[in-house]
Formats: C-alpha cells, structure tokens, sequence
C-alpha cells in the first residue's frame, strides 16, 4: 500500500525572496510613489570571461513560478510576528497579484551583453517584488544552458546526457536538467524533471551495483536478466578489457552499451571498441562519463564516443555558476505622472536608462551579424528592416501568463529555439577558446 | 482577503534522484541481493584547489528529508506510466522507508579528505535509494559553508551577512542562507530561510528605491519616515559624499547605518567614516557589498567598515560551487552471509574499503593535530585515548531520525559546533593563500 497523495495548493513562491524588496514596498506605499508606473529591465553587463554567447533559460519557469507569488495566511503571519513590514504593507501584500506585462526574449535565444532579456512593466510595488525571484531562476538556469550549449556545440552529432543532479542542491538538480535540455541535452537521469517536464530519462547501474555481487559475471548477468540487452553495462569496475568480454557475455553481441567512467577516455575508447568489435558486438555503443566538460568533449571528438554523460560541469556552469543578470529600475513615471528614464551614477555598475526592445540582424543566408538594442519612447518597439529579427516577445499581458512558453511544451520549444538561434551564429562563436562576444551589441534610440 | 493556506502532506522527496538508483533495486530484487546488509560512505577524495579545510553542512536538511523520501501514487504512477522500472520494483518502492542505521559528522564540523562524513548501513535497496539525494544536499550546502568560513574567518569580529540568493536556483537560495549561518554568517536577505529556520533577516532598499523618487532627498526622507533611524541607507546612487550628508539630514545623526555598494570601498569607507564622525553620526555604521569574497573582505580588514555583505561568492561557493563528494559502496554481506569490505579498481578513483569511524586527535591546549580515520570490523568504534574527540554521532537509529539536528535548533547546534571545531585548527588554517589541508589525515585498521 502507498501513501496517499493530496491535492493541495502549491506553495507560495513570495517568500523566496530579499527582505528589502517589502521594506522598499512599505516605505513606497507610505509616501504615495507605490503606484508609480515604472519599467524594470533585467540584463547583463557581460559574459563569463571568454565566452561568445549565452543561452537565456528559466523563462518558463519564471512564468510557472508567477501564479504562485501569492502572500497567503501563513507568508503574512510570518511577517507579522516577525515585524517585517506594518499593517498597511500586509493589507497590500495579503491582495497581491501581478497585474503587469512582462515581455522578453523567447527562452533558448542567445544572448549578449546589454541584451535587454526581460522587461516588466507593472507599478513600483508589483514589479520591485519579483525581482529575487526572477533573477534566481534566470541566473541560475541561464548559466546552465550556457555551459550546456558549449557541450552540445563541441559534442556535435553525438548526443549529451545529464547526469550531474548529486552536485548541485536537490531542487537546482531539476532546474539544470531542464536547462541542459534547453541548450539540446538529449536526456537526464534525474527522474523528477523527467516527471515534470517530460523530460527524457536515463540510467542503468552504477560501480555499487558491481560491487553489491559477489563478482562481477554475477552483477552483468542480474543486469541482464532485469533489463536484456537493451541496458548498458559498467565495464571499469575492475580491469576493462575482462569486464568488456563479460558485458557481452551476459547480454550478447545486441547490448545496447558500455560505459565507461575513469581513465584516459579517449584510448580506453579505442581499444574498447576494437574490442567490441572483435567480438561481434559491433552495435554496441560506448558511453564515456567522468567529469567531462567542453574541453573533454572536444578532446573526445576523434575517439570512437558514442554518447557523452556530463556531470558536475553542466549543473555549475563549467566554471560560471551563475549568470551576472540583474533586474534595474530604468523608467518610471515622476511626480507629475511623466515617464522618464532613469540611472545610477556609479561608474562601474552603469545602465542605460529607459524601456528598450532588441532584434537581431541576419543576413539573407540566415547568418545573425549584429544585436540591436533600441531604446525609445514606445511600448514595444517592433523593427522596420526586414532583416532584423524581433527577440521581445510578450510573455504575460494584463498579468496573465500566455500560452506556450510553460510545462513540458514550453522546454520543446525553448530547445528548438536555441538550435535555430545558435545556428544563426557564426562557427567562430562554437570555438571553445577564449573570445569576445560572436556579434556586437549595438544601441540606438528611436 | 489573502489567498488560503492549505495544510496537506509535503511534497516527496523521492524522484529527486537518479533514475540509476531505481533500475539497480529492479535487478536487485531480481536476484535476491537488494536485501544484503550494505554499508555506504559518503567522503571527498580531496578538498578544492588551495583549501585547507571542508565544513559539512547540509546534514540537517538530509535529516528533515528523509521522512518524505516516500514513493506515493503520484510518484508510483510516474515510474509506472514511463516504464522506468517493473511491477516488483513498484510494491516495493511503494512500501519503501528507510529503516536502517545513519552516522555521521555533526553538521559544522570542519572535514578533510578520506574523512568518512556520513556512514549509511541498511539493505543494498534502502541505502542505494538514498545516494543521490543525500549527495546533492551535502555537497551543495557544504560547499556555500566552506567558502562562508573562509568569509567569517576573514572578517573576524565584524559580521558577514548573505545576500546573494538572486545568484542560486531559487530553493539553493534558502540552503545556502542556511549554510553560511552555520559557517558564522550572522543573517541573511533571504525571507525564506528566515521562516524556514528562525534566521534573522536583513535588508533596507536597493538603488531602485532612489531611483523612484524624483531626488535622492525624498528617497532618503520616505525611509526615514518610515524606518525612523533604525534603517540602513544606500548612499552611493549618485555622489556619495552628497548622498552621506542627505542621508544624516534625513534620518539624524542616530542613524544605524549607510550602504557602500561600489567603487574602491576601502578608499571610500574611510572617507565615508571621517564625514560621519564630522557630522557626529559617530555611532553610524558603515555597511559594504558589491562582489565580495573572502579575499575582498580580508583587504577591507585595516579600513573602517562594520559588516559585509555578501552575495555571489558564498551562495557559488567562491570558485567551488561543489564539493565532490562521494556515496560510495564499502562493505556489503556476501552469498555467505558474511560482511566483507569492497571497493573498485580504477585507480584515479581508488577508495578504502570497510566501515569506518572517525576521531580528531586534540591536544591539552585544545589543538587538533591529525585526522584519524579507523577501519575495522566494530559497528561503532569509539577511540579509547583521551586525546581523540569521536567525530561520528548517531542520526538515525532503526530508521527514525534522532532529535536535536533539524529546524532551527539544528541551525543553531551546527553553528556553534563549527565555531567550536574552527577553533581547534591552527591560524594556518585561516590563511586564504593556497595550502595543504590543516591537519593530515591518517588511516588506521582496528
């Protein structure tokens, strides 16, 4: 008998959040400049040190997340008991919702320095308050999918399994096989982003599973027995080439793979599949894990790899585990109900100030050339030159989320973006050595 | 009105794992070897580049976790609809709970390589499950701990506080806050992890709030009005040195504290301090952020500053954003029914076979001098010299979980224990320069 499960509301998301986003909201409400309407802008100054491009992801879930950005009675009480903000900011907080429009780039769209990735227009008060919660689930999930594109793109053809879950936090775990997918992983291991996005799942056995028998014939054959030929099968337990020979021995010349995951990957490769093949196991494929990143998968591209499982490197950002985005206040309406743009003076964190859209340039033959970033006086800027692509897309309207960018379908399509995206840039921009921005970043006003 | 809270069961932690775990118990139970009574060990081959100490942290949120690591119909139907594993494995999984033994470090202490950090006995099946939910908790939240002790070692007597939850997934969030309070960080922004567990929560306004208002006098006077003097100001929107005087005229020379969140903060601190103490705001603090480390906020340690905040770094780990532990097979009964040790052959990723236990050896004046590691065939060794401190403390007995190490009390335990075991290393072990771990560790057999 199971547990039984219960349908109950989904947890609040209000409180995953910085406590100065409510006293900024109390002290807002206090003085009358609450309601202000104002433009909010989240980008970054730059990329990783060394990287072309970046992959936008957590789009989807920011939508998802939005519904649940509610203070009910247990968030209120919280804040109550714990004099957070006063009575007449929970009054305001207790009826809440985003009433906004909020557009932005399409998730899996490459992005640049000063890409205007998101815009939130709502007043001060709704829109101040989502900002933790938006920039940690883009800065998160962004630089994810920007390690995870660098795989895809140095793996080519041959596809990328996720399997780094138990090196990030249990819940970060989902959101980066979710990402990984985004930036064209062909599966995960990790079973709830396979239930929650519908996500390819894969997995067989690991050394324990090996070691649990009381050799290794025994654990291949057990292998065999649960799952045929259609498993793969661990061969660096002890020595490969024995465990080689007994892999196909349990579960024939139709085994699906061997995996192997120590060594000098790239020779122990070649002999493996020499080995295979030797033995009429010429179908069989060879999965290589063991901390690959880019670098290792690039290396691996002569060697007969079948597919790669990544780690460690992918749910951390191969070296940015996170993305530099932030969310800036850059129009707002003053005292006389004028919108005017708005920035701050330090020199080292400089914005640009004003509500701002973004299209890409490519040429007739699909090449991308150029990221134009206007800002202006209109709402939703929409470029003339036919050879401009529009990125801004609207995402919620009137605070309601619009259909297609959430769930399971919204990761589809994100992964289809980011193929078409990436195959606008020029190869330079795959080269997994240190380089500036593939395509420069150009403002210009309305 | 507020939206209503439901009460209904938590969520179940069990499909945050890998799909491995499951397919290895489907062979398992197969073959009649999920049953062996098993021994796993979760330990780190080494410590990241330069570190000189690890600090476990997580074990609380493992502990709080392992009651709903229970497979309910939504999660059976899941695994049944997707074929991830047959109808043998599904009446098990839907009666699973964990019923074995769990020892381990005390979340705070302080670890080295080969430490044996927790020590897992159960079936092969109930321990198997647990490998990579147990591994992404600790590994992450040890992770953020480790570079926040860097953090508080560094800073001394003068407080570090988290604010980077906008730079993690939005739930590694609320575990780093929690971390960095276990490795001496006196709070955070993060409004969860203050619910969650009983941590003090700090946080004023952001650039925006400025930004909002027509000048940065109606800013400065809104928080004011509504915070008193009680409240922290950000001054570096425009002109610092005009921000610092409109700050004191707005909120009096009692005012708790100013924000520096850019430029040179060691230059301008020390400016900053001497235009306070001109305008006889002589109790005013002075609060520096923007991209600290443990490295930034040791240079800042001769100039005038009262606390920091701290963002990336910590919530990423300062450059390791993973600690790479392992979940390892180390004893196993046999086809006899005899326990024997086991390990793998790959040599880069060789392991010591056996149960183990763990005492720091400490000297009379209280400092410890070696890591000692013991193996042999006793459940629960206890070192018999009086210089050896037992590392290893029961969590979970016959599956229930012992008090004392979750919630907030587990919070408050874990920081006074890593106080208490920082304390024992040498001030070598401060030293943020690249270096060996502070003590060795040796290895003994009973």
């Amino acid at each position: 008998m199971s547990a039984r499960s219960h349908v109950c509301t989904p947890p609040s998301t209000a409180l995953l959040t910085d406590r100065y986003e409510l006293t900024m909201v109390q002290a807002a409400l206090a003085d009358g400049t609450a309601s202000r309407r104002c433009v909010f802008e989240v980008f970054t100054r730059r990329l990783p040190a060394g990287r072309r491009y970046g992959v936008v992801a957590g789009t989807g879930r920011v939508l998802e997340a939005l519904p649940t950005f509610r203070f009910a009675d247990a968030e209120l009480e919280y804040l109550r008991e714990n004099s957070i903000v006063n009575d007449q900011t929970l009054d305001f907080l207790a009826n809440y919702r985003f009433t906004g429009e909020i557009y932005g780039y399409a998730e899996g769209e490459v992005f640049f320095p000063g890409s205007p990735l998101l815009t939130v227009e709502s007043s001060f008060a709704e829109g101040v308050l989502l900002e933790t919660l938006v920039l940690s689930i883009l800065n998160y999930d962004s630089a994810v999918a920007s390690a995870a594109s660098r795989m895809t793109g140095a793996a080519g053809s041959r596809p990328c399994l996720e399997m780094g879950g138990r090196r990030a936090h249990e819940h970060a775990a989902v959101a980066a096989a979710r990402s990984a997918v985004v930036a064209g992983f062909a599966g995960t291991s990790n079973l709830e982003a396979g239930r929650r996005y519908g996500l390819s799942t894969i997995g067989t056995a690991a050394h324990a599973f090996t070691l649990l028998h009381d050799d290794e014939p025994s654990a291949f054959a057990s292998q065999a027995d649960s799952f045929g030929e259609h498993t793969t099968l661990l061969v660096d337990t002890y020595d490969i080439t024995e465990g080689v020979r007994r892999a196909i021995a349990a579960a024939g010349t139709g085994l699906d793979a061997v995996r192997l995951d120590s060594g000098d990957l790239g020779q122990v490769a070649r002999e493996v599949r020499d080995q295979l093949d030797d033995l009429g196991a010429t179908g069989t494929k060879i999965v290589v894990s063991s901390d690959l990143d880019e670098h290792a998968i690039a290396a691996l591209a002569a060697a007969p790899v079948d597919s790669y499982g990544v780690g460690t490197s992918v749910v951390t950002g191969s070296g940015a585990p996170t993305c530099g985005m932030v969310y800036k206040l850059v129009m707002r309406e003053n005292s006389a109900g004028v919108m005017e743009p708005v920035q701050k003076a330090s020199a080292s964190k400089a914005s640009v100030g004003g509500r701002k859209s973004a299209a890409r340039r490519v040429d007739a033959s699909g090449r991308a050339s150029e990221e134009v970033v206007m800002s202006g006086a209109q709402a939703s800027w929409q470029p003339a030159e036919p050879d401009l692509r529009p990125l801004h897309l609207p995402l919620v309207l009137d605070g309601v989320v619009q259909p297609g960018f959430t769930g399971a379908d919204g990761v589809t399509r994100a992964a289809e973006r980011h193929a078409a995206s990436r195959a606008e840039l020029s190869p330079y921009a795959r080269r997994l050595s240190a380089g500036d921005p593939a395509i420069p970043t150009t403002h210009v006003s309305a």
